[in-house]
């Protein structure tokens, strides 16, 4: 994958490309998202941030045709497997897949691992389906942001379902998670029982549950656990509702990919009734406008760093001389001032 | 405890009394922090950011005397059992010791669960332990915001030693974990492989290595693979450098809470001999300055957000009318002219 250092982008002519789902675009695409995280989020170029505005300027008009499922759960409860397996049944329906995985893993020399790509590999010559692992790594707000770029783009590509698949189950992924259109919640029995995955987060956010590793023992505890959780959330929650189904897989024997497909088109079915869908739509496109707006706000605190404010003001906090909040205020204070012939409008 | 609603508080009467360690004074200042989460967190009164720029400036002077020990690893390897092992050694060596376990749990529903309660009911009546669970929900930012904050407090009030013990590996969590002076990460035999606990971005936190559960079957596995990663990392350290010990404990037997305390008390000489600790303070510090300025200039979007610019502007991007990009622009743009007026300086 070229990143740094390769020739200028012809910007029209890569999204006329990525639009007909030529794989090396889309690459370069989702890559230019990446390389383009702002300043402050530990990565970035400012060369790829003028240009995805660009892209993003010609991809606005495409977008908004692709079902986004995001898929997380507990380390080990076998997300990769899954994914796999869900691919398949959803190319098996016709459907071109694009699959995202967002891997927040190293904070210093991260990326994604070679274990992925393995377990996906079944599906990595097959030209439906796009797979790309995302490591957005480093500072707060880094999947916050990138994630929802990286879908419009796959989403511009053609493809009918994008799966987001996130690694572990923080607070930041809940966040994204929570802007997909369907979010299915695996865990697995011995992984951790439900108060382990009460505490993760994951509970509420979910639209389907999916119990994998369905053969082991513990498999029925879960998935009473489960139903009984569902059933006290159940009691608060108005008459229409939708109550989160429990779908038993095998993912390793690659089994219950079909039931999972099932259960999102009926969720999707129920949304689409509810005026749902709309509503998480706008909820998504807000959040990216946000993460957005934050972005450039950041930014322009990583120019007030450049200059060192933040270095004085740092000694005097450590010192006791100065409290946080005052420190906050004169770094802000930088910002409408002097530092603002600094910022470059318009480049996020 | 009481929360909104609770009569003004005298501020220097409540710092004065937290400082001395009266248990409600530092319980009232920690609801303040978590009171005081700044608007687009999804929490925050204004009448707390009030006040807690006032409890901010009138700590400043008494902190940075803690040692703060972070302590991390993925759901069921016994995190919360081991806090209460770890507390016990602490108090045998005759420190006074606060926890604080960063619940990011329920995004919706939130708070602390009775499990990590009752766990560490054994120091619930012992006047030399300070236990408080956070439950900063909701939005991005919302831990990075308030866990330093609440730091502070329990510094101020005379803990030797703070404890924070985060729930989960997500991002914002490594960045919390990777903001004290020492980070142990707990692992546990059958729980994830070490490749699981590669993908959670903790690795290359962690100052200890805790192996609990040490008398299960894959233990001396784990271990081994531990080594293998340690030594991995080690050829491109330079000399001199940590390398992280790995202790075992049974926390469910009260095993091996000494061990781990010695770990950490030989980690704090090679900070103190290096320098290293004045520079991780140093990059704490610096983290709670941004995010307190990030937190006012999202306070300002938070602003625009109730002119409803933004539900205007959502609508566009989810027609396909406008890319975020432009929308953020005119998110931002909104701050720097309308909608100064409606910010207050100086109230995060």
């Amino acid at each position: 994958m070229t990143r740094r250092g390769s020739r200028p982008l012809d910007v029209a002519e890569l999204v006329e490309r990525a639009r007909q789902g030529q794989p090396r675009a889309v690459a370069r695409l989702i890559s230019l998202v990446e390389d383009a995280a702002p300043p402050g989020t530990g990565s970035g170029s400012d060369g790829a941030r003028g240009q995805l505005r660009e892209v993003a300027a010609a991809l606005a008009a495409h977008t908004g045709r692709a079902q986004v499922i995001g898929l997380t759960g507990a380390p080990g409860v076998g997300k990769s497997t899954s994914a796999g397996v869900l691919v398949g049944a959803l190319r098996k329906a016709g459907k071109r897949v694009g699959v995202l995985a967002v891997d927040p893993s190293s904070p210093f020399s991260g990326g994604a691992l070679l274990g992925d790509r393995i377990r996906m590999q079944g599906h990595a010559l097959d030209d439906g389906v796009f797979i790309r692992s995302m490591a957005t790594r480093g500072h707060l707000g880094g999947i916050a942001w990138a994630t929802p770029q990286a879908l419009r783009v796959l989403d511009a590509a053609g493809c009918d379902v994008v799966l987001v698949e996130t690694v572990g189950v923080g607070q930041s992924e809940v966040e994204v998670i929570s802007l997909v259109d369907t979010t299915l919640v695996l865990l697995a029995p011995g992984t951790g029982d439900g108060v382990q995955a009460a505490k993760a987060g994951i509970l509420e956010v979910a639209d389907v549950f999916v119990v994998n590793k369905a053969d082991r023992d513990g498999a029925d505890q879960t998935v009473r656990d489960l139903e009984h959780m569902i059933s006290l959330g159940r009691r608060e929650q108005e008459a229409g509702s939708w109550s989160p189904p429990i779908v038993r897989t095998v993912a390793s024997r690659g089994e219950g990919g079909h039931d999972v497909v099932d259960a999102i088109e009926r969720h999707r079915s129920w949304m689409v009734s509810r005026g749902e869908l709309d509503t998480r739509r706008a909820r998504r496109a807000e959040a990216e406008i946000q993460a957005i707006a934050l972005g450039q706000l950041r930014a322009r605190l990583g120019d007030v760093r450049r200059g060192d404010a933040l270095g004085d003001l740092t000694k005097r906090v450590v010192a006791g001389e100065l409290d946080p909040y005052r420190a906050a205020d004169h770094l802000v204070a930088e910002l409408d001032t002097g530092e603002r012939g600094a910022w470059t409008p318009g480049a996020v």
